[in-house]
């Protein structure tokens, strides 16, 4: 099999867990299929202890959904699947109401680049039950991927105070699509460039890059390497010095500079791929700038995070440019986001929203329920806090905010000072995308203006002071009473 | 942009980092990019600190190879990159050089499901030096992911002691193919089946599913639901109890038994997804062996893992089969392999492999020099320890291999004695392939076989006993004073 070119050549519409074709097949056998309903796409906790997160993917959920149809090859799959008694798992007549199936959703959901928290909408999905069952799985991996990652490089981004941030993490990355969508949500959340030519020209990223050890091991000796390197690119040589030793390769390299120099051209910079950082970079600047070659770039690397880069910021290195690889596209210390997609309300007979909840023996796996939005208040352009509320609740002059696992946390905003902006915004409407898609660039510079609208204890990196997101005080009652009355008496088992 | 059909339906060619490109480019104006040479894949540490690594990723790996070469858009992107003065990147002859190139390496590689340990190679290149080195990112990043995931999948099925392991992990895997490619290498890894449809199709794995909680909300109580899913698939059915009460879920899954029963049909299984598992599945037992019904499995799930299930048999859980998903298929507690790709000898002007080394201020970055392959020496069926040799050195009847980073731990084995096995079969001969791909089933019945080769203090899941590996003499020799001849004396710093 041609694993590699087949994967993605057809629709991604199987991309689902098999649950999803069982639960919609028994919907299409109760007569359920096209029941409306609505599902709300939202994660728990921020990833990585942070103060907020940097929503991303929504473009892939947009090509997904725009190509969501079966393929002949598709449908063979599921008709010849039998049950372990050996019948077919599925009617004929299931399999023709799939070929039928158009996708007629409408979906609301928050921008890429967008500031986001616990238990809000980041995706809302309303329409037939049948289709918005099927679209959980493939949502649920885009957004949860590609919002971890953003969220991990805007946090480096902004452990660099405004140094540039290399992403380089394609050789670590978790397969494919592990690196090339996150060198795509890395660009959104702030970085400056990928060392993936793929996700360059995909997706017009910059992309950057120099030289590995082997280059220096191919020559008869780093001297010998770094010239020829220099040869080949007069106008923007950056050196490794590490292959054998830094402080020889530092030497070397300014030979290299002063040859440069004599021929009209400067040594752009030099990477730092090992040993002590904070020593090396400062040994390093020290011998450059003594020689003469102030100008010089040093680029570190190797296993840096936030955490890492903070801590060498804090001693002083002598660092320019950071080069991020593993820990930044695997999200290594949180390397998965556990956004979830719950049922929230569905239409009744009688075409009333039906709010729906769905109880846990753990209180934070409760859903908010409802056909909701939210909203950001600001204050003198400060976001001050948002509110999860029900469509078509009028909004009183001063409302409060109610957390929903800790009710004494509220805060009152009065609506008439403050300016507000809908989180939610119309992507698909009966099927038929309406939303004009940003550049990438675009979200990336969303990312960087929104987060200035927040203030810095909620950016700390770690401990940060926590934002306030709650509920409209109708929305939260709603959810107390639905909770109440679905709970038997004794759970607290 | 339609991201998903369009990625991979072109060559994955430019899936490299850009310095591949800047390498390459340097290569040949220096004249070297024909120059043959040897890369090493290898890894330094296992993962999860476990006693054993399971290879995967090989077929990804094959196929790469296979479609290696330049479509006229991926020349477009590289023709038209512009340095930061303005000017092009590469020069037009160098874009006619790729566009001529040919894939001609020979390739040798460890299969797939085989136990790899540190240091050795999993997969050996040789080949003209260009080719060589434009290969790495994508080899990197195909191997590292593949045999992370089937080492998390061998350690779980490990803990789960011969109950079936289920994968379900895409809705929280690292983007679309770091779903796909970690089904596959959970298959090979030795679970039972995954809940990706499109991993089903693709592959050939097992899938399986049930319902979620959403298919219980989207009735008017827990019941009805359970009643209208038994309805839908009378033969297989699978009740999820824990939407509202887990207590209450179990006692209407017993109703919804005693029904299947009278109509002809038994109930297959129940499913806990949250709250204490041990507490719940022991009364949920209870509850099924008194109403009759002793022959219902009890799936459980819930960020499971090789401890959690540990712990779960040692509390004498009562779960029969295993749903694993978000710490499986992102390696949570690992999430990333730091395999490397070393140029590991270089052919000089005379024809003679020049055995090469890469330097570091830390020690474990040194890499293993010379043209080597690995060795596994067996007595009575049990593997008993693991050779890196060069190429062409005559075997003696006893041989001593000895730990590269601890030169003091040696073991004496005599071959005689011993049965033996080389590790890395030929794959690709002068970018032909010549070897003959087993079926996933193959690879996964490797890895349940080979594990069975070690004793079963290198499968502890903490604290593993170090399985012997080591390098023979003369390469330990060869190491030793390319070290000391490329260091200087004060490298201490």
């Amino acid at each position: 099999m041609k694993i590699t070119r087949d994967l993605y050549q057809g629709s991604l519409t199987l991309l689902t867990d098999f649950y999803q074709f069982t639960m919609a097949y028994g919907y299409w056998k109760s007569g359920k299929a096209e029941q409306e309903v609505v599902f709300s796409l939202f994660f728990r906790k921020h990833p990585f202890q942070s103060g907020f997160t940097v929503a991303a993917g929504l473009d892939y959920v947009i090509d997904y959904c725009r190509n969501f149809s079966f393929q002949e090859k598709d449908l063979d799959y599921l008709a010849e699947m039998k049950n372990s008694n050996g019948g077919l798992t599925f009617d004929p007549a299931f399999i023709d109401y799939l070929r039928q199936m158009q996708f007629s959703c409408d979906i609301d959901a928050v921008e890429e680049g967008e500031v986001v928290f616990p238990n809000m909408p980041l995706v809302r999905v309303k329409g037939p039950l049948i289709q918005c069952q099927l679209l959980e799985t493939a949502l649920l991996n885009i957004i949860n991927f590609q919002t971890l990652i953003a969220t991990k490089a805007a946090r480096i981004v902004l452990a660099a105070k405004g140094d540039p941030v290399l992403e380089f993490g394609l050789r670590r990355a978790q397969g494919i699509d592990g690196a090339l969508a996150a060198s795509r949500a890395s660009y959104i959340g702030g970085c400056t460039s990928t060392s993936n030519v793929m996700a360059g020209k995909l997706f017009g990223i910059p992309v950057s890059g120099t030289h590995a050890h082997s280059w220096i091991m191919s020559f008869d000796n780093e001297l010998e390497a770094f010239e020829a390197y220099a040869a080949a690119f007069p106008e923007t040589t950056v050196l490794l010095v590490d292959t054998y030793d830094t402080i020889t390769g530092v030497k070397n390299a300014i030979k290299v500079a002063r040859k440069l120099r004599d021929s009209g051209n400067e040594l752009k910079g030099i990477r730092i791929d090992s040993g002590d950082l904070a020593y090396f970079s400062n040994k390093a600047r020290e011998m450059l700038d003594q020689a003469g070659f102030p100008e010089v770039k040093i680029i570190a690397s190797n296993d840096l995070d936030e955490h890492i880069i903070t801590s060498l910021q804090l001693q002083e290195a002598s660092i320019d440019i950071w080069g991020v690889g593993t820990k930044l596209v695997t999200a290594y210390d949180q390397p998965a986001l556990g956004a979830v997609y719950k049922m929230s309300a569905l239409k009744d007979a009688y075409g009333n929203w039906e709010p729906k909840i769905k109880l846990s023996q753990q209180s934070i796996k409760i859903n908010v329920p409802g056909f909701h939005n939210v909203k950001r208040f600001f204050l003198q352009g400060k976001a001050i806090g948002d509110m999860i509320y029900l469509e078509g609740t009028d909004q009183k002059e001063q409302v409060t905010i109610i957390d929903p696992l800790d009710p004494t946390r509220r805060k009152r905003i009065d609506t008439l000072q403050s300016e507000e902006q809908t989180l939610l915004v119309p992507i698909f409407r009966s099927g038929q995308k309406v939303y004009a898609r940003p550049s990438l660039n675009g979200m990336r510079q969303r990312t960087l203006d929104r987060l200035k609208q927040f203030d810095k204890t909620h950016k700390r990196l770690t401990n940060p002071h926590i934002y306030p997101v709650g509920l409209e005080e109708s929305l939260y009652e709603l959810r107390t009473n639905l909770v109440l009355k679905n709970k038997p008496v004794d759970h607290l088992d």
